[in-house]
């Protein structure tokens, strides 16, 4: 049986996040259903990250067993073929050896998020960005950043409702930068091992507290320290939110 | 009476173009609507260009007469509130002469046209694109789209239905380019003293066709020489149009 790997992207605005529940469409949902469509077999894939409602994807990846015969290489056209225009869309496809998961053989993910900042909306951003409408101190934001990298216990940023068995995470990096794409647009992008529950929500969110003055740069570590969720920051919106890049030892998987 | 310049920004996906028209909401309906509200006056909007069903908006000016006390820098404020989340955003507004027209006072625009070049389909750019799965030539496009710089009669560039005088124009700049966004987009920018209609979407197409080798870099000389529109190539969909920048003499307006 072949085990291939898919990368998507997809504008998470219309979708109940990626994992399949009763509330709404999900992601997965819509790909298990067009897979199971185009080979004819009962599709299950494994996503290698639970997004939430409304967080997007420049890049995902999963992965599902099957005997198709439709070679990697044709699968994002079939796959994009039976979507439609869904806000969903198959890049790349890869037959990976037998023991491979999306999930479990990732070793780290990055995400970015966008922070819309100005007094004015833009409607070309509004889906995709949290607004904030407050002036922020970007330079005492990009020091706070860079205090957050490093292996820590994270729990001060991790909602309830995860099942990790240990909440010590390593962050290869976190910084804040100006968009190239719009003047008033600022970025979050923050690189680690693996993610605890709303964990780049919650450090944005903490982050744009220091650019208010909520916050102090010095807070930062004092948060980290104690382990309580109620000393970061509120947890961003998840428009803002998305996945950048999955990261896999090139041996396992290579685009 | 005062007379009131506005600037505002639209996501054009969800308008029948700017003007006003039987068969659906346009944009100059929207903001009558909404300064008609915010003066409790019968507010009558003057734009700078009929921008066809689907085009967008990075930047447009109307101006208006009014009473309004409103101040002029609170307006780009009290519009937004009004508006909410209905892909309009007004992002200035200016006092200006009682003789200032947006549309007549204009001695310039700028456009921006995004193709999406890639065989896949990208959820975020489909709607702000067009999507032309076609190997192109891109250094063909970018010399053909020099050679359309100028003081020329656009008649062969002209959909049937303008009620323009002349059909000269003078096409300052028009370059084809790489986008910094995204890998697989492509953007025509074009600036030029006015536009005929459909100007912009059929230079595009016809720059299309230059790059799949349908047609020639040297017909472009011989398409604008021969005046018929048979000549040039399809005019590419609204969806991927941009109006960028209106221009206006400094002491008429400067945002």
């Amino acid at each position: 049986m072949r085990n291939i790997a898919v990368k998507i992207m997809y504008d998470g605005g219309g979708y109940h996040g990626w994992q399949t529940q009763p509330n709404g469409i999900t992601v997965q949902e819509r790909m298990e259903k067009v897979l199971s469509e185009l080979t004819g077999e009962i599709i299950a894939v494994c996503g290698c990250s639970r997004t939430d409602s409304g967080v997007h994807a420049l890049e995902y990846v999963f992965n599902f067993k099957s005997n198709t015969g439709i070679p990697a290489e044709r699968l994002p056209y079939a796959i994009n073929t039976h979507l439609g225009n869904d806000g969903i869309a198959a890049v790349a496809a890869k037959d990976v050896s037998e023991d491979f998961s999306a999930r479990f053989s990732s070793d780290g993910k990055r995400y970015v998020y966008k922070i819309w900042n100005s007094t004015l909306q833009n409607p070309f951003t509004a889906k995709y960005s949290w607004f904030v409408p407050y002036r922020l101190d970007v330079e005492n934001m990009k020091i706070a950043a860079e205090k957050l990298c490093g292996k820590h216990d994270f729990s001060a940023f991790m909602a309830a409702g995860g099942s990790q068995k240990t909440t010590v995470r390593t962050i290869r990096e976190c910084v804040v930068k100006e968009s190239t794409e719009w003047r008033e647009q600022l970025e979050v992008e923050v690189e680690a091992d693996a993610f605890l529950y709303n964990m780049v929500r919650i450090i944005t969110g903490t982050l744009v507290e220091v650019g208010t003055g909520r916050k102090t740069v010095e807070d930062i570590e004092k948060i980290i320290r104690d382990c309580d969720r109620r000393g970061a920051g509120m947890t961003a919106p998840p428009e803002g939110l998305f996945l950048k890049k999955v990261f896999y030892k090139p041996e396992l998987l290579e685009w």
